[in-house]
């Protein structure tokens, strides 16, 4: 029972946006679990044993992790960005609740990592330089209309949004839904962005008016952010705009 | 002209938190702006320069670091956690947008960091596991009633709420009366955080019900997560309870 559980985040996908304490977990590690892309951005020993499955297998990804730990491997379970994110921590933690008592006596180390919005809004300048929210747009696992009620109440509020697993091929109309939504509750020149694989030799970062951001510049590596009625955007002669929310508000709307 | 200004996050203060790319920054520019016990965080060479002011002179310290690079020189704008998160972007872009025209041509970066949230929610479990915002509890830059309408907002539409700069000298009884708050719009056994200075040498982490969350725990360096009504907590025997937001949410409220 000396096993342990390592769960980390590799930062956007950059190695220069991977944390020392996140390498150095790494490197420590024996068997890794994780969504195959994620795992093929470390560079493993021969000696490091990996386990690939689907990114919609989280729960049974969890529970075989535990279980490998449990029985006494040094096991690391590896997330992109930051773990704790709509990503493996949480899974990790309800298989524990459900799993059994030895499980909850493992030695347990979460390692944090940049997250796909804060190297998404480094790039566009900053956008969540003022109060904002982080909402997942997959329907898998909570209503629509739900996510519909979250989407008012944060832009009728005043907050920034950053929208992460915005589309997939299983959900193609979700995106275009938000952005109509949020027309009906946010002025159109609203700043959009569409940041895609941030850090990594694909980046891709577009910034739109909320009136013409077209869902279709997203994909599933894509994290958007729509301002709030305060974020700003400065043209730069020869350069990308800089896209900016206030540290300042303004009265109660 | 050929000065250069990096906007920089060190992570929550332990180096292993610091990313290769931030560390490179620092290796790089030739003076340093920010907030004295940032500034100490580095380790500079002699041969570096180090200017450092208050934590509310966030905008003059921009445009002093501006004119600076603009002066011919590399400048690093040093922010503790991630510099796009109530912290020196957004400054920087507020001084820029204001300025002369020659600081839109700068060769600027904004380099990323690991934020106090990811960094509580870490050593807490997964309390950021599902939908969440951020929210700066100052109101020296918005009004207190937009907080409060904020505060009922999020909390109303299920989101976990991580409050920055909770409370200070100036600022003593603000975290009190936001709890006061929630607590007519959550359940009061909803777990709170309590997270100071995580990853630090002098790191505390608390968890307390709604109910029994008392503002006195908190400080300059502490982070306050409160949980959502879908947030749970893990008993662990000789362990800290771990604290997560399930990946799934029921329906509208």
């Amino acid at each position: 029972m000396s096993g342990k559980l390592a769960v980390i985040g590799t930062g956007p996908g950059n190695p220069d946006q991977t944390t020392p304490e996140a390498a150095a977990a790494i490197a420590a590690a024996s068997v890794f679990f994780g969504y195959g892309p994620y795992l093929d951005r470390l560079s493993l020993r021969p000696d490091q044993r990996r386990v690939a499955s689907d990114n919609r297998e989280e729960l049974a990804r969890a529970r075989e992790a535990l279980a490998t730990a449990a029985g006494g491997e040094h096991v690391c379970v590896v997330s992109g960005g930051d773990p704790g994110v709509f990503a493996m921590a949480a899974a990790i933690c309800e298989a524990i609740e459900a799993g059994p008592p030895a499980w909850r006596a493992l030695d347990l180390s979460i390692v944090p990592g940049v997250t796909a919005m804060l190297a998404v809004a480094a790039r566009a300048g900053a956008p969540l330089g003022h109060d904002f929210c982080a909402i997942s747009l997959s329907d898998n696992l909570k209503p629509w209309p739900l996510i519909e009620a979250r989407l008012r109440a944060v832009a009728g509020a005043g907050l920034v949004i950053a929208l992460y697993n915005p589309i997939s091929k299983a959900r193609p109309w979700q995106l275009g839904t938000a952005f109509a939504i949020l027309r009906e509750v946010l002025p159109w020149n609203t700043p959009v962005i569409f940041g895609r694989a941030a850090g990594r030799p694909d980046e891709a970062i577009a910034v739109a008016s909320l009136a013409e951001a077209d869902a279709g510049r997203a994909d599933m590596a894509t994290c958007v952010i729509i301002g709030s009625p305060e974020t700003r955007l400065i043209e730069r002669p020869g350069l990308a705009p800089l896209v900016y929310s206030p540290r300042s508000a303004g009265s109660v709307s």
